[in-house]
């Protein structure tokens, strides 16, 4: 994780950049198609299915939306440690390595520190390791006894912590003091930002090289903090490029991305239940530059909880792929938001829309996959 | 289905003529790797895992196998209709459409038939769709729900027979002196056999791509009726081409290939009730033809039920991928059956093998996924 001062600006030509640096050590995902979901997505929902059935008595003369869609699914869930994390880390990695006077001044020896319950300290963790870096970790106690056995297979320095954010980044500080360690935050930062957009840079050239030289219409992101939201925006920013949309889930005020978007300023805290747990968190200053002030995304849709789970079975049974609640908000807009299929309808008319959807991640224990879809 | 008359010769050069055919109506499935399964691989199991902890007591002296493996991953779990059977059934298809006087004769209108309670049946189904060619499919009544609905959705025409072998037969037969329909059978006929090649024959070419150049030392993949592991051998017997492996599950005697193939003859009736579902048949003639009397196939190795459970848990918590118990049977061989452990450590040497493993199909119910790996 560099310095602030000395960071890449956060442009298209940067995202590139990112790429080449962490080509070596990422998996170029594999994208996927189906001819089922682009079907049930480009058929119309009854008035029923968008109201209820009650409302939909009231409803008489109501048009579902007609959109045409063709699905390209950029599976970041196949991406070392399971989620495109690896991507941001690899590059704070090897940004920080190549940060003037980083490593004559000790840094190497003093290593990384974040704090994180999720994907983000994995991927650190494992970036660190595969620079021989030591890597500093802060954990809440209450974190997922898998998710503390993977990230200490990694070879991390495991603290723990209360499970309050305000307890967390004291013991973070605390950390950080004793050790002289980096702290590589896990979305608030350019570099991590721009790693996160090479997901979408190889999404464009992948369905390009497939699909007879015709690129992607729009391309649709989870969004919690914003790293991989804003990085794909930039990642999308070229002459000609997609149209980018964010996805959040709607229950219990976790779309503060979408509430802030609409009302024009960043909602700055946040507390859900949602069961989309990667998306927990409100959006980060710098990722909000990108999403909204420089209006490099189109717009933000929200889906219910009942969304969520309805379309990871789907995605378990079609596609044969194993995802997080969170990987799959985008697909959700895409089938059941009748604002967003207006949308598609509209601007994409007859012909329709080449939409990229990039599932984020797929850890999750198959106990809770059980609870979770049954 | 050709006439047997009119089928090319089980070559190399055939599977990469039946590939040039179904190419456009198939995937190019993702080949996906896993440092840590290669890890896992690459570790020797103790002696108290080999034998059992009363058992290992007594075995003192034993040297466990150390083998060195780095696995490609097909997944032809991401195959139309879930399976690697697409590309037999479409391959069926078009050499159909080729027979000299099959559509002169009236043979369109005919169309084909076949009986299966399986991914054979969706194959089929979508491969005459797909040419507005008529399909008629017997599948017993006890059939699951889901595979029914699947194969209607494909809009084949249903008819059903009593569970027995003989009954779905007599079926099948009625049927087809009914309607004229061309027999296409699952895997005992060089069209399909030839079209499951096309699996390795990708297989090997996404590796060197991906791999500077090498190819693999070593393919494995699961044996039912012998179509997959046949046509694979095809696909690998070109001049320095990996061996060939196959896998089958142990329990119940649903090993009859790896008997056949130690006694020398092939057995030709089996009744087992594996959870590796798709592999209770036992081997055609013709792909017997090719594993053992050419010579084509190496060896087959058996795994208990309880790896197969055991590995495709590995499977989706560490790959992210959804696959059918009968999937996973040649990963369950290389991370648990000695005998291979020692000849992989035998002939890789330090250097190991880059292994090649197909895995077969996802179709399976999140029911049933739920009770496999509880």
């Amino acid at each position: 994780m560099s310095d602030l001062s000395t960071t890449p600006p956060l442009t298209y030509a940067s995202v590139q950049a990112a790429h080449e640096l962490i080509k070596p050590y990422i998996h170029e995902t594999p994208v996927l198609t189906s001819t089922y979901l682009n079907t049930l997505a480009s058929t119309p929902r009854t008035t029923e299915e968008v109201f209820g059935k009650d409302e939909a008595a009231k409803q008489p003369d109501y048009q579902p939306a007609k959109p045409v869609l063709r699905f390209w699914f950029k599976c970041e869930n196949f991406q070392k440690i399971g989620a495109f994390k690896a991507r941001g880390a690899f590059h704070a990695i090897e940004r920080l390595k190549r940060e003037p006077g980083w490593e004559e001044g000790g840094g190497r020896e003093r290593g990384v520190v974040t704090h994180s319950s999720g994907n983000h300290a994995q991927a650190l963790a494992l970036a660190a390791l595969t620079s021989q870096i030591p890597a500093h970790i802060i954990m809440p106690s209450t974190a997922s006894p898998l998710k503390i056995a993977a990230t200490r297979s990694y070879g991390a320095n495991l603290t723990f912590s209360g499970p309050l954010a305000s307890e967390r980044e004291a013991t973070a500080a605390a950390v950080q003091a004793e050790t002289g360690a980096r702290m590589v935050p896990p979305f608030d930062h350019p570099d991590i930002i721009l790693g996160q957009g090479t997901a979408g840079l190889e999404l464009r050239g992948q369905v390009v090289a497939r699909n007879g030289g015709k690129g992607l219409d729009a391309v649709i992101t989870p969004c919690g903090g914003g790293g991989l939201l804003s990085g794909t925006a930039l990642a999308c920013s070229s002459e000609g490029g997609p149209l980018v949309f964010g996805a959040e889930p709607s229950d219990t005020g976790a779309d503060d991305a979408r509430r802030g978007f609409l009302k024009g300023e960043r909602v700055t805290s946040v507390a859900t239940t949602t069961i989309a747990d990667g998306l927990r968190t409100h959006v980060g200053a710098i990722p909000w530059s990108v999403i909204y002030e420089r209006r490099l995304v189109r717009g933000i849709y929200a889906v219910s909880d009942e969304e969520i789970r309805r379309t990871m079975r789907l995605v378990y049974e079609r596609l044969k792929v194993v995802v997080e609640p969170s990987a799959v908000v985008g697909l959700a807009v895409a089938l059941w938001n009748e604002e967003f299929r207006k949308l598609v309808e509209e601007q994409g008319g007859e012909k329709g829309w080449d939409l990229g959807v990039i599932f984020s991640g797929g850890n999750v224990s198959l106990e809770m996959l059980g609870e979770l879809i049954a």
